[in-house]
């Protein structure tokens, strides 16, 4: 990486942090040159917009997401221990977000809806990742036989991530770990209790 | 009424719907200027401040969302059946938000976390009238044999906020009703299945 990389790097990494947690109108040009220690003019050498930062930015945000599930799906071989994994994810939020500030999915997907058809895209993109990723999982635990047959992807997909980005949200807002741990449970007893086959050859089965 | 406070009603009302578009930083004072055909004089006669103006704003927002939630759940009488109306109003966002722009709860939820400590104040308050309105609900059924008595009312509130509002957040996200139809599919079963009291003196029982 040459030294200008790095800089539009770094610049995209701080200005990610600032904008997850005061939006991004809620983030001027002053408050991201004090944060990267560069002037007006050598942030513009890196990014022709504020709006490309925002976009460099979430894209920086999104891979620390990336990094997140990467890690908490790594080694989980089992389709619904992957499931479950993947909840576990969320339900970390609590205690360390992926970013100061928040869910950075969440927090663009709610400000950017009516406003910003870019960073809209970019925050649907990482959802439609996460929603192949569990019908993909869906699909192979079905073949596997370690997914009962009926379970509907799609649906569970929408359904898991609906609950845990509303259950973050309501965790920062009450500044309260519970609707994290109660989404938490309960998805994870409705994954072992409808969506996990039951073993076929268990012992005395 | 007298002619200034409907003034300020007005004003209110119609700050409402930009700052639930674009945000509270989003919203200049100068669109909301335009939007109400007052000099910015006129609107710092009945609002101190930008601030002021923000959570008088939110009140009224809070007031439709408050409209909806009475409108759904009138005549509602057994407990199952209200936590079922509960959930049809959040259901019914996907075609009519309470305001322009979707959930004002979400969205200044989502906005004021980290850095609003006043208007996550009133946002938090939101959420705890409907943690109590399920919460009573809940008590009130047990008691009447119309809910089972394992549950737990504190639990089911959280669980069905978070569910309901990140689905809110994903069906304008995604410009897709599932989100919505599927969470609410899946919480209506989970009343009926798991929630309401089976009737013991049916017929036939």
């Amino acid at each position: 990486m040459g030294k200008g990389e790095e800089t539009r790097e770094r610049v995209a990494a701080q200005a990610a942090a600032l904008f997850n947690v005061h939006g991004y109108a809620g983030t001027s040009m002053s408050a991201i040159m004090e944060a990267t220690g560069l002037e007006k003019g050598g942030i513009y050498r890196h990014f022709a917009s504020k709006e490309q930062l925002a976009l460099a930015a979430f894209d920086y945000a999104a891979s620390q997401v990336r990094r997140r599930f990467a890690e908490g799906l790594a080694g989980k071989a089992h389709a619904a221990d992957r499931l479950v994994a993947f909840l576990e994810v969320f339900r970390g939020y609590a205690r360390r977000p992926p970013l100061h500030g928040g869910c950075p999915v969440l927090n663009t997907a709610v400000e950017s809806d009516d406003t910003n058809p870019l960073l809209r895209a970019r925050a649907g993109a990482v959802i439609e990742e996460w929603r192949a990723l569990i019908e993909s999982t869906v699909r192979d635990g079905i073949a596997r036989h370690e997914i009962r047959p009926e379970v509907d992807g799609a649906r569970l997909a929408l359904f898991l991530i609906a609950t845990m980005e509303g259950a973050v949200m309501l965790t920062r807002l009450l500044g309260d770990p519970a609707p994290l741990e109660y989404a938490y449970e309960h998805l994870r007893q409705h994954i072992e209790s409808a969506v996990r086959q039951p073993a076929l050859d268990a012992p005395g089965g």
